[in-house]
């Protein structure tokens, strides 16, 4: 089982983490960093890096291909090189999938025209520009398409994916090894659930950071 | 705001990038990464590296310590070095947290004596070794200390601090902004919530590689 993480200077940590720790623990799983070139690529904070041991043209297929985001992916979109890369690493996937902003990448390249899909809140009618449907699910399987919400749904994201490929008492026992029993002490997860201040306060900072959707 | 997280080979890589993912947040969040020595770190699964850019001895106070878990916390509770580092960087702190088995470090250092803490279900018992006192809590705070369950709840206990630190609306913020509105496919999180064949299962695993209880 070749799991195939995307890196790039500018990622989201958890957003490829999150997917890396659920999906390292199936059987016989083989999880590939790759990025650009080999080496360390920097989080979008600066303060933290992690390790890509393959460069892009190392990695020619995938059985499960993550795509995870961060504000760099507004640039990326335009990568002609990357999105050729993820189009030939699609023709070779069983799943192919996206957490974040990674799903403006997968669109980017072409491959949720007409599917519905999901991203970040704050990027989600974005995926219009390239012919996807955005929905407000969390998790959105569309055949071997799955994109997830923002940032921290990766988590969810791949322990739906467990339970497709490994059952779902197996997918039980990845989430009791993480002990995935979320209680987060505030319901302020989704723009349905938070103070409209707050939304209002990260609306703003995306839009300056050029991922929002009011300044496509 | 300095927050120091650790970082050791065979580290569990979400215990320290849950927490990470919130913290950084923080206004004029500051966060170091740092190991034994400078430069890549391979967790558990060896699939992937985190770098530290500090060693140890670069690194003498915190405002905020995370000291995450994993396998190999097991070899590192006799490491005295570690420990001494740990007890230093502690007189310092406004906040010493933990996940996961990083509780173990924590009371192998010497500074939970007495009181309660939390850990990996599967080490839970072991808190006592050290005159710490268990408890099922997922988050459990006592002062300055701050331990969470396993893996995964570094996330809740990041944000739990965000909202003593910087007040719960802006912690609200960080949760919109990583859009955490956990839907776990499964319920399965807790010993409590999982079917028995899950947890026996996994319990088999743990004491194998020695980190359960069972095996103390």
């Amino acid at each position: 089982m070749e799991i195939v993480c995307l890196l790039f200077d500018g990622i989201t940590a958890l957003d490829i983490v999150g997917p890396y720790e659920v999906l390292q623990r199936l059987p016989e799983a083989d999880v590939k960093f790759v990025a650009r070139q080999r080496g360390a690529v920097r989080t979008d904070s600066g303060f933290l890096a992690l390790v890509a041991d393959r460069a892009l043209d190392e990695v020619t297929s995938a059985d499960v291909l993550v795509i995870p985001g961060g504000f760099a992916t507004r640039a990326l979109e335009r990568d002609a090189d990357l999105l050729a890369w993820i189009r030939a690493i699609d023709t070779t996937t069983t799943w192919t999938t996206s957490v974040c902003t990674g799903s403006m990448l997968l669109v980017a390249a072409g491959l949720l025209e007409g599917k519905e899909a999901t991203s970040h809140w704050a990027s989600l009618d974005r995926l219009r520009e390239y012919g996807a449907i955005p929905t407000g699910q969390r998790v959105v399987e569309q055949g071997k398409y799955v994109t997830a919400a923002g940032v921290s749904s990766g988590i969810d994201m791949a322990l739906t994916l467990v339970g497709r490929i490994a059952g779902d008492e197996f997918a039980q026992t990845v989430q009791l090894g993480i002990e995935y029993d979320p209680q987060p002490p505030f319901d302020a997860g989704s723009v349905d659930k938070a103070p409209a201040a707050v939304v209002e306060v990260l609306s703003g900072l995306y839009a300056r950071r050029g991922i929002a959707s009011s300044s496509a």
